[in-house]
């Protein structure tokens, strides 16, 4: 497969400015997926069976966060915000403000907050996004902001 | 499947404090489920293609962070921190200061950092944990800090 990362619309530092918005096209969260991954991953009662799920906080089955965080990287990386070369994460900090549930579609709404040339490499930037992950009725399931490296565009090939 | 959340050996509010430390088991990240959880997830070709990942800033097949998250999930809920009635993340701060490899044994280390009971619910409090996730070398591969929610014992039902 090639990433969008590869494509005539990946972004380098050239493109890209502070306050720069972008948007994902959609994942479904499909309720087998979420309990295969959290049994493999996260097998909490809440995440892997209905009627245990029922009985908790969560009051229903829940996605896993980390099945939520790792949607939203396919949404960024098949074109939410693709990077030429690829995006490379330094750091995140996230927060999950809402479960996920069974049939949820996501999507992703990028900001470039700050872009910080590398001193020693002119080549590169450690640029900081906002990545907000929203289900289909726009409640926010996943907040992040994360720096990422990115590279200016390579000179074309003589 | 009964989590470790479930056990005699899991952990309340009542049995934590500040500097506890923790040790997880290990988990092996194994290079055909490194590949099938980017081409799911992060599907850039420096986590899916041996070949092409020598020439890129890897220098060599790496896994997802997300994969290196969802694993430490893993080493988390199965023991090595095994909050009772299972671990409920609010937010996570994390880095990854070296690249997971095919191969790479990993196990997690755990200290409280911080323990804020909560005002209006005298039944829970918010615990700050680092986590550090270490390869077979030592190398640290991810530094998370994380704040999850903990409730008191319950009392036994008469």
């Amino acid at each position: 497969m090639n990433p969008a990362s590869d494509s005539p619309q990946a972004l380098y530092l050239d493109d890209l400015h502070i306050g720069q918005r972008f948007n994902s096209a959609q994942h479904e969260m499909e309720a087998g997926r979420m309990k295969a991954f959290a049994a493999e991953f996260d097998p909490q009662p809440f995440h892997i069976d209905e009627a245990a799920a029922e009985r908790t906080i969560f009051r229903g089955l829940a996605g896993s966060g980390w099945h939520t965080a790792a949607a939203t990287m396919r949404l960024l990386i098949t074109g939410g915000l693709p990077i030429g070369g690829g995006t490379i994460g330094l750091s995140a900090e996230m927060a999950w403000p809402n479960p996920t549930r069974a049939g949820d579609t996501l999507r992703v709404e990028s900001e470039i907050l700050d872009i910080v040339p590398s001193r020693s490499k002119p080549d590169r930037a450690v640029v900081t996004v906002r990545c907000i992950t929203l289900n289909q009725k726009g409640d926010k399931v996943q907040v992040m902001t994360t720096k990422v490296m990115v590279f200016r565009r390579p000179n074309p090939t003589p």
